[in-house]
């Protein structure tokens, strides 16, 4: 079966958490997942349950942190050592999922480019269901995806200053 | 701290993968959970998950399935039972977060009231995160809740015919 490539993009909370829940939902079926999160670099809870499934998850952190003028340079240095292991990740095995988080922010941030992201998508067995998450999706993107839902943001609690909590939002 | 709500809803796909992805970071985290399924009745891969975790998520499926006419006055009976069941479940135990996958559904379907489901909240503890989904949420619930977001449907494959697969849709 033909796999499909799903978006999901927008300001909103729930983007990193659906990706989560698709990749529950796919091992929970005995389907494979390379789950590969971008620029997030601290601990989330997330990764040590999907750390109890290493036959069944795979995962792969390209923690370069958010981006500011003086680190950039390092950041596209790490980005690009990243994507040559992940061409080889890709290469060498079979995934029923593959997960790319916040990988639409990181285009966006110019941390990677439109050539880069369509040879790595190249290189994904045509049966495998892609997986991108991240805010400012670019059109081309979109374009390409299969599903695109936008996670839009109606209101937020950050708004009223909560901060970020630990079980919560990591 | 105090507990916040948080709502997803909308037409895209999302919803119900995010509320699992948040209960998935939260057991990471040593969280413990309770994770109420509505209306839905299919085997889902995501649960077989969840119940890998019997010390930290505690799931409860209320599963009427979908309204047709002729048995929405059974199914009204089956939410009756269900929703005095989880009354009686909220005030024995404490969960950090709990989950009301596709309330705002059955809420929009008028197979649970609102009265019903404020004396539902009323009874959970202050401290306890409370993550509604479900289309179609009712516009109390968008004003009570801390947290919206809204998963918009930009485009999605089942539009061109692609039927829900195992592994992805459940």
């Amino acid at each position: 079966m033909k796999g499909l490539m799903h978006l999901y993009t927008g300001d909103g909370k729930g983007k990193t958490t659906a990706a989560v829940g698709l990749t529950i939902r796919a091992i929970g079926n005995g389907l494979r997942v390379l789950f590969i999160q971008f620029i997030k670099e601290e601990f989330s809870g997330e990764i040590v349950i999907l750390n109890n499934y290493p036959t069944l998850v795979d995962v792969y952190r390209c923690s370069t942190g958010f981006i500011y003028n003086e680190g950039k340079s390092l950041q596209r240095e790490k980005i690009k050592r990243c994507l040559e292991e992940l061409k080889l990740k890709i290469k060498k095995d079979t995934y029923d999922m593959i997960v790319f988080d916040e990988l639409a922010i990181a285009i966006s941030l110019g941390l990677i480019f439109r050539d880069e992201t369509e040879e790595l998508l190249s290189l994904i067995n045509k049966d495998t269901e892609i997986i991108i998450t991240g805010r400012n999706a670019p059109q081309w993107l979109i374009e390409r995806a299969d599903l695109v839902t936008e996670m839009k943001n109606i209101k937020h609690y950050f708004e009223k200053g909560v901060n970020a909590r630990k079980g919560i939002e990591y």
